[in-house]
């Protein structure tokens, strides 16, 4: 298995410049995240304070940042992490893929994830509670599940777990209609008020399920790995861009206000450039 | 006079940065610098990691700077600011043209200074030392003065000094032939060693002056504010660009490495909404 220099978690303007200087300073870079980058900025109509480029689109700064990319030979790898270990020297990250990846040191730039735990959800996390379908599925075999999901790219997700578990509660929490073929996943309405042990809850009804799927955009930092400081929804970092543990930086909106592009874009830099004197 | 919301030093990344944030939240700006940006970025022949402009040259970048301020219509005051007065509650900046200027909140993003004072300097500063011959001159009718200049646009201030003071001694720091077509005007050669109370001391001899102009490209940051915390070269602020002086920010390489252009601006953009705040 390849070990990567850098790890860089998230392919919004924090992650690509990280990712950028990283190259420039010749250091291996895994750039992960969504390969046409950053969906929330292409959605940006029109950017006043991107300097040099008054009035750019958000369509259109998200293609230059990918042809700058493209120049340098750096690829993105479409995969979100689910989990990041530390294991002492290097760092393990858990793709959502199934893929594992290894990687001296960590750039958190996934922006900020704001979604609050379900009740339940912390204290059961790794026991019953998964985050990732693909990596966990298997423990489910012939048993029952639930599935609480934010996007409707987590329905390809449901109907792989049916086809190991016995059966699968869906709970969408994204707007549209949802339905499957498979005869054993039940889609169900309402809002989730608790996990339990054996069982999901929400404002509409009680289902057993043996282990609860809860899949959002991003996983919260604080649980992505063990022992980061966080400050609500942030990242506590210092003016380095290191947090609290060594070899993981982060940079843009998931170390605080403000939620700008040019400031992601600086912190980038400064993390690259952190993980580059923390490596020599 | 005109009260400005922002008044920000410097043109380079870093105060250009600055200057379009706060336009977009609507504070009125005043940007002093030199009119053509940064100088020492347009001599970069090819920049690898501002994000989006792969390999784009230091002229270039200015030139996008330059026209994104054009756009936005905020003007560059060519001017260099020698002190700044705390006036509680406002700010007085004194220009080496001999303007005042007045705003409620300051953003330093002058760059790096990373000269040493001269011995005595620092204690005579203010009586016989002095930064700004357009401001200071008139203290010397008919006295004899000193000018330590770091560039040959010093010249002028000699020969302006030179019209008010019976006898100017010009040590030029900076490479090329110096002369004056004034007769009270001698250029000296070698390093200064110490100033003391009425004299210039230099490798190659003693000088009688009453006064003595230090002429640097840019006053540090310790000498520009009083009670302004500094780390050597660098000005220290905490993650909102805060410096120990309320209602002053600073930005870019004064505030540390790592000295880049996309550090600079992306702090530009945080010291902007934290002159917002505060004002607010």
């Amino acid at each position: 298995m390849d070990i990567y220099d850098i790890a860089i978690i998230g392919t919004g303007p924090a992650g690509v410049s990280a990712a950028i200087t990283a190259k420039v300073r010749e250091k291996s870079v895994l750039l992960i995240g969504e390969t046409k980058l950053s969906s929330k900025m292409r959605k940006a109509k029109e950017i006043l304070n991107w300097p040099g480029a008054y009035g750019v689109s958000g369509e259109e700064l998200a293609d230059r940042l990918h042809d700058h990319l493209a120049a340098m030979g750096v690829n993105v790898t479409e995969d979100r992490i689910t989990a990041v270990y530390d294991m002492g020297g290097s760092f393990t990250l858990q793709g959502k893929s199934g893929e594992m990846y290894t990687a001296r040191t960590v750039i958190l730039a996934m922006g900020v994830v704001s979604a609050k735990s379900i009740p339940g959800e912390d204290e059961l996390l790794g026991s019953g509670v998964s985050y990732c379908a693909t990596c966990d599925a298997p423990l489910y075999r012939g048993k029952t599940a639930a599935v609480i999901a934010w996007s409707p790219e987590e329905e390809r997700e449901a109907r792989f777990l049916a086809g190991i578990a016995s059966k699968v509660w869906y709970l969408p929490m994204y707007k549209g209609d949802v339905s499957f073929d498979a005869d054993n996943i039940a889609v169900i309405g309402g809002v989730p008020t608790a996990i339990e042990r054996g069982r999901l809850i929400t404002d509409q009804g009680t289902y057993d399920a043996d282990g609860v799927f809860v899949l959002r955009e991003s996983v919260a930092p604080a649980k992505l790995i063990y022992g980061l400081d966080t400050d609500g929804a942030h990242v506590v970092v210092d003016r380095d861009m290191q947090t609290s543990v060594k070899g993981v930086f982060a940079c843009g909106d998931i170390t605080g206000r403000p939620y700008q592009y040019i400031k992601a874009a600086g912190e980038g830099n400064v993390c690259a450039l952190s993980c580059v004197k923390y490596l020599d």
